[in-house]
């Protein structure tokens, strides 16, 4: 893919670093007039930002658009380490909502910090990305004002999907695109707005809505395949979440939608009928229909780069 | 006082209908991907944000400082409407933390909606009010910027403030600088912005600090001494927050002091006690002190505007 080509010298892990520093520093100097609330509310934003088991999806995204054209590696920084600042603002409101104790595999902001510190602190990162961009056109403080508002209404559209095994295919992807697909469009959006090329922020923000795509169908398929340290197989047909392949489970085999609304409807999840679910969803097909979507996006992600 | 006369033709009184009509359509028309969590977002955030029992202090005081340099109407109405929006979003999340019920005189947002929407209808007024400052120099984004980042942690220092009799004015200073305090100013730079006026931003800013003092000040003051619908006398010391005249009327005297202590350890707060000791801040003299700091206020507002 031509967008991964080194017209940048940085190599990806340099970047990162760069990135890290860039998000340790933002949260670090400060010119406190109320020092116990700002020391508050660095040490729970650094407690969710800064470590090992984020996955820096967007950093990288926006090295890899800045690449393709070039784009001033100091400027790529502030605008990865901004949109790592709108996702785990996210993250943090999220946890509050759903009131989860873990996240990147130690203690969530609201359970270690209580649930003030985690609402206030959501605000604070916002606040951290957007002072950022200073350097940026306008453009790039607009775009990402319409990318919060989306990511919001995807996270109320989110919690009213769950356990609704009749939910279309159609609202997940709008969903998908809200939650991921919009800040990773910005991400190139970003890239191309540090050399104001306004052509290719168009094409980058295209092409991001497809891979953010991408990335919550792979999110969904290794839900159903992968064990790791961090989350348990099959955690989304326990949360009762529809993910992709569980919507089309459904759509395939109507014995087999019974068992997931049944499932759901129950006090507890029995943890039995969840392994065995989720082996036949597996064995319904819905792993290859995920497969089959992946593809696509990735052809979409690439034609909407045009050359 | 200079700023008040009619350079704007507008009446205040229009100004506001003006702001009250930007506000609905602001909280209306939307490109609706997900049209079911816009719609409860707009819901909640119509429901804190139109209505009859807002003061609208921050739109007016835009329009006072706009008319003092010409501005026009239109820049002044989007400039109003989006701190009444950051002012909404700040009350929105401020009510997840209290567990508030109500809010000017109905149901709160957390009460009606419950919390995720008012955790996301914050961020939502928030991307609004930014969306609004489209056509401002981008100064007025990035103080508004740094205006959240100073709210989110006088918000914090309210809530560690709460129960200690032992805080200093000057603290308390600090917090009604970020509670009011810098919302007040943007609107004197937003107005100033507007006209490109950079020397009077800098002159409207401060005057905005003290007149923010000011207005928390008063407030203060009023809990002692009004009686009205919305709100019970006496209730900055029944909720345990140590108020301007509460704390003057403890550094004044011991055996005050002593009593406030014992109030606020109670389990149970003793409403006889809070009568009594009340009644004892009133006759302290605490209300002349807090008077007099208001008068100070009052004059370092003018005088920091210069001419």
């Amino acid at each position: 893919m031509e967008l991964f080509s080194a017209h940048t010298e940085i190599s990806d892990d340099q970047f990162l670093q760069n990135v890290e520093k860039c998000l340790e520093e933002a949260l670090v100097v400060d010119d406190a007039v109320l020092p116990s609330s700002t020391d508050m509310l660095l040490s729970a934003a650094r407690h969710l930002c800064v470590g090992q088991n984020a996955k820096r999806a967007r950093p990288l995204l926006t090295l890899y658009f800045g690449r393709a054209l070039g784009a001033p590696t100091q400027m790529l920084v502030k605008a990865a380490t901004a949109a790592e600042l709108i996702h785990s603002a996210s993250l943090m409101h999220d946890d509050v909502i759903d009131n989860a104790t873990m996240r990147r595999g130690r203690e969530s902001v609201n359970a270690q910090f209580g649930n003030t510190i985690a609402v206030l602190g959501g605000n604070y990162l916002l606040s951290v990305a957007f002072s950022l961009l200073r350097d940026y056109p306008q453009e790039a403080t607009s775009e990402a004002v319409l990318v919060i508002a989306n990511m919001t209404k995807a996270a109320i559209a989110e919690i009213e999907i769950r356990e609704r095994i009749e939910a279309s295919l159609d609202l997940w992807r709008e969903i998908a695109l809200g939650k991921t697909g919009v800040l990773f469009a910005w991400c190139g959006q970003a890239a191309a707005f540090a050399v104001h090329d306004m052509e290719s922020a168009q094409a980058f923000r295209r092409c991001g809505h497809h891979i953010g795509v991408l990335f919550q169908l792979a999110d969904d398929l290794r839900d159903l395949v992968e064990v790791n340290a961090l989350k348990d197989r099959f955690a989304d047909l326990r949360n009762k979440e529809p993910s992709y392949p569980i919507l089309v489970a459904a759509s395939k085999s109507a014995s087999l939608r019974e068992e997931i609304v049944h499932l759901w409807l129950a006090e507890q999840v029995d943890e039995k009928r969840v392994e065995c679910i989720g082996d036949a969803i597996i064995s319904s097909g819905a792993l290859e229909t995920t497969l089959h979507a992946m593809t696509v996006e990735i052809a979409l992600a690439k034609e909407s780069l045009g050359r």
